[in-house]
């Protein structure tokens, strides 16, 4: 059961934070007010505003993750009893900025091709995916799932303070059911395979 | 006029280059019979594919860009008239693997953020973009264009040997006109804005 279509770009570029003068000292999440419409925190407000949306699971492949906002989003996820799994870089696990060892201290498993010089170079979640989500209702032996959406947040932008700022990307939201499922089925793949090796 | 839709998810993982010895020393536009259905090879080609159906733009933002594979493509796209634009980011202009240099040497315009510390990490073209023909057509004073379709490549992927190797990395190829339409949108906003500073 679908609540609603989601469907939009977000682009971040030199516009992105000349409202900020305007958040400054104000609560994060009251960025609707804001008449710039390349606003980079709205935007980012967007992402952490899907993940409080989430009924069952998010699956993450980030290279790098420092954003406090979008790990605040997760915490708040976890404390739902959203399943949270993430696959990260090698680089970027043993980084001192990135969050990904302070999810690990969370209970939030993490894998990615610690053992290889490869790249995990994606920037997606995929949110409450349907394989996923009939994975978790299977695990707990519930039959009828909460309304629920999938949905794809992918992009050129990592979850970092600079990606989300002023500098120049893109970040498309699509509960589209060909993208969502590609994508999980892709984080699925790669899951098993990082579990393995 | 619409020849196709074209709505394709390609990834790249740890699968995509163990067909590489099936490939050494044949023709790289022979990779249909490929039975790997994770080849970067394909994968790639599918990409140039697209460029060789070029009819009147390709509009390139991206941030590293040192495919042999693709730049054959675009100089192929120059030769048959077709309108090439890039922007890229100031560091790789200066670095020396990247292909830019070699295209601005060829005539095809480049701007970017150079003279901020922005970082144009985009990783996209836009081909055939609706706006971007009419424009053209207005140019040539031509009323009725030929069949062509919108279609836009958009991704984690840099246009490097790498990034379409055995890295984790996606690319998206859409014909949706919702999506074609505002990154070129955002591509001819981000030409003009490089263009006045
Ligand atoms: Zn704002
Ligand atoms: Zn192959």
């Amino acid at each position: 059961s679908r609540r609603r279509r989601v469907h939009e770009v977000l682009f971040f570029n030199e516009l992105g934070e000349i409202c900020l003068d305007h958040h400054r000292g104000k609560s994060f999440t009251n960025t609707n007010d804001c008449s710039n419409s390349h606003c980079s925190l709205r935007s980012l407000e967007k992402i952490a505003v899907l993940m409080d949306e989430a009924q069952y699971s998010i699956d993450v492949a980030i290279y790098t993750f420092t954003s406090n906002t979008l790990w605040l989003a997760l915490k708040r996820a976890l404390q739902r009893g959203v399943s949270i799994r993430v696959i990260s870089d090698r680089e970027m696990v043993y980084s001192s900025s990135s969050k990904i060892q302070e999810m690990a201290a969370f209970g939030v498993p993490v894998r990615g091709p610690f053992k290889t010089d490869l790249i995990m170079h994606h920037k997606f979640c995929v949110i409450d995916g349907l394989a996923r989500v009939q994975e978790i209702l299977q695990m707990k032996q519930r039959k009828w799932p909460r309304p629920y959406e999938s949905v794809l947040v992918s992009g050129s932008v990592n979850w970092t303070n600079s990606g989300f700022g002023a500098n120049y990307e893109n970040c498309t939201i699509s509960s589209d059911e060909v993208m969502t499922r590609q994508y999980q089925e892709e984080f699925n793949r790669m899951w098993k395979f990082f579990g393995d090796t």
